[in-house]
């Protein structure tokens, strides 16, 4: 008989019918007649209660299974007085895999921090589960979002000769043995590139926006979804040196357009999320150590549901100086907007995610839009409750000369961007795009408050384990 | 006035209605009173035609535009009798972006290996466009299809410690200056990783089904779709050096589950394709430089319809060594199954794709499950006409005596996989998954015979520009 999954039985509810279930044990209780065995396999955030009569000739086995071991069960489903709708009466079972006293999913030992050791089996918890249910949701709907509205996916490279952003946080990808460092192959004294895989130095992508933009002149409208890097030694709850980054470009279009679709984007996969995740978020938000709580739901439903609002970071500035907060960094203009203002400004002024746009030129990258004011660009970063800068975007310069200057003033080589600038000389185009990094519209929904938690196999300094 | 969408205008045939386009000129035919602007915007495989009346007050202008300058035009839609249903009647045109007689994509200089060296600008061209939204339909429907069928998505990860193939062709990734070699920290005369990004030697991943079966643990069913590396010196029309691969993962199955489900997943996708991409299928097929001819399409169909053919390693090498034909590669039991007789197979035996199974293990990796006659493993290979090997999967060992065994013959450090080494102690349960190139079936679907002309900027030996 074929198996199915738990998840459809909770959908179907086959009363009386007989199905046969698979899955992993997540506690056994025995009594005088019974033992109650709670089973999941992964489909439902919710396990099955299956009944196993002590008149099963392997009952005295199977009553003594430890937790973590994995069993398949042929039954009949009736309904139920518990938690859940349905249950099932043992009719069969069989013992697939057993577990020792060994396994690390213990219940006394499963913290957040002990678990990132044990990433290999944390998903077998119903924490890990209900996350990784939501990011596949999340990413459904990013495809379904995009694709809707006539974007096209685009796979940009992951290797890459181009520091993207001028950030230099870029890990170098080469096929030289680092083993044997003196053997590297020099010309004149310096080692020669061109005799590395590539024939020149490779990196690891921090974006895949020039290439987006390539795309965009040809296609109208694209997204990336895909994994980008930062070498930056920074071990915090917010940031990964692996995480994933969608980032749609507009031909045609200007700040405004993608402001719109920043925020409806969010706004989709909040709804999506509600939709698909009612069971995973209330699970999440109920945990005892959650610092949001079931009423998260209601502040998803009202940023739903709500418009974003919009402020220009000269506005936004003049608000921090005349709130009379005491803040770590400084305000005004001229200042870099800290995760300390831009959460203040979503969760205490505004109380709603907002919209800052117009930034000094020096805080962004060289290829944005020059405003007429010839001091600050068409940016615009989105910013949410508990997280603050959850979208990054801009109207990317698209007038030959004036990226050029831009370079000019950064100290940038033009050369290796000359396909770049090629997208100014033929037939260029107003067009913009923004960046949303995936784990962080995670951790904003699910209310998980270490960006470890929200990937399946985080990499941080010091840490590519597993 | 907002754009629409040219693929919109196809669609809808709004008659009589004004309308406002934006894109790029493709080309410019004048006559005497008219000029015939066609224009693409990348949402369609198609262009629209635009009739430009002489009288227009910068009529010289647009007359003398270069293709692939950018404009906007609002016009009214009419009917047409041309190759497409509908053009429009230009009422007032905006020139957006000029271009220059040094453009590149000149009509008598689109070779497509040409137009590799131009590969920020080839999606501009009518092959590219057509790829990249055949590519953009796959992509989709693989996430249907898994999606569908309860399998979760999961983002594996891209940074690896392990070797998981142990075939060696990993690149290598370090925060180390690769410009500074004599300046590497080292400890007792050897390189000290400890001192490195990650503590470790970390390399690009190979694969992400060491990762998928943890999650295949937890979750029931999951598949990947990310990128992977290969820096192999193979400068074929077959191999990248970083490719997108789809790997889904079944607990609880066997090798004939995802067989079938290999099957199914490569079905789905080619009626995808030929439900969403008739145009661009029909354009590429119809091109004089393509191997394959319209008639392609039928055998999708046929493909589409039929059941694939099974054959062990075994009987297959028995076909090749009575079929009379000649090979460069010697054919028999212990000889590896290379390219020409996969095609043999596949295009002229079976003329359809065909799943070969339990190939010896010297062949394969260290995790595919040993069969009782201790020289076969439960692996499968799906192979299709035009391309050979398309999907490779198994059904892995779920032994951890047998596995460390197999390990211990092959040489391997069981250290570093101890991780994956636990999912065979704790709740071990049968379980099967594969791999399938999204490249090469891009291939196979669109009949393009150079891997590098169907992801958008391909990265091979010497070659990681834009």
């Amino acid at each position: 008989m074929k198996r199915t999954l738990i998840r459809e039985i909770f959908t179907t509810k086959p009363i009386d019918q007989e199905v046969v279930v698979k899955g992993w044990i997540r506690s056994v209780r025995n009594s005088k007649k019974f033992s109650f065995v709670v089973l999941n396999d992964g489909s439902d955030q919710d396990s099955l209660q299956i009944v196993v009569d002590a008149t099963l000739p392997n009952y005295q086995d199977v009553a003594s299974l430890l937790m973590g071991s994995a069993i398949g069960v042929k039954g009949k489903i009736v309904a139920s007085n518990g938690k859940q709708p349905v249950e099932m009466l043992a009719l069969e079972i069989e013992v697939i895999g057993r577990t020792t006293e060994e396994y690390p999913l213990q219940k006394k030992a499963t913290s957040l921090e002990f678990l990132r050791e044990q990433a290999h089996l944390r998903i077998r918890t119903n924490t890990f589960g209900a996350v990784a249910r939501v990011r596949h949701e999340l990413a459904q709907a990013t495809h379904k979002f995009f694709s809707e509205r006539g974007f096209f996916y685009l796979n940009s490279p992951i290797l890459s000769a181009v520091d993207a952003e001028g950030a230099g946080e870029m890990f170098a990808v080469t096929s030289f043995n680092l083993n044997e460092p003196e053997k590297f192959p020099k010309t004149n004294g310096k080692v020669d590139f061109s005799k590395d895989y590539f024939g020149k130095e490779a990196f690891l992508c921090v974006t895949g926006q020039l290439e987006g933009e390539c795309y965009a002149m040809g296609l109208g409208q694209i997204y990336t979804f895909g994994p980008t890097f930062r070498s930056e030694n920074s071990n915090t709850t917010r940031h990964l040196s692996e995480f994933w980054m969608i980032e749609p470009e507009i031909a045609f279009a200007g700040l405004d357009e993608v402001a719109e679709l920043g925020a409806d984007y969010i706004k989709y996969m909040i709804n999506h999320a509600l939709t698909y995740c009612s069971k995973e978020l209330e699970f999440l938000l109920s945990r005892e150590e959650s610092v949001l709580k079931l009423d998260h739901i209601e502040t998803l439903k009202h940023v739903r549901d709500s418009k974003f609002q919009r402020v220009t970071y000269r506005d936004a500035m003049a608000i921090l100086e005349k709130c009379g907060k005491k803040f770590e960094y400084p305000v005004g203009f001229g200042h870099e907007l800290q995760t300390e203002h831009e959460r203040f400004l979503a969760e205490e002024h505004f109380k709603a995610p907002v919209i800052v746009t117009d930034y000094p030129k020096q805080f962004k990258a060289f290829y944005m839009k020059l405003n007429p004011d010839n001091e600050t660009v068409r940016a615009m970063d989105i910013l949410v409750p508990g997280i603050g800068e959850i979208i990054g975007g801009s109207q990317r310069e698209d007038k030959l000369e004036l990226l050029q200057r831009r370079m000019d003033e950064l100290n940038m080589q033009q050369d290796p961007l000359w396909w770049y600038l090629d997208l100014r000389r033929f037939g260029s185009v107003p067009h913009a795009g923004f960046g949303l990094g995936f784990e962080r519209a995670i951790m904003y929904i699910t209310g998980m408050t270490n960006i470890r938690d929200v990937i399946p196999f985080p990499r941080t300094p010091k840490n590519c384990d597993f």
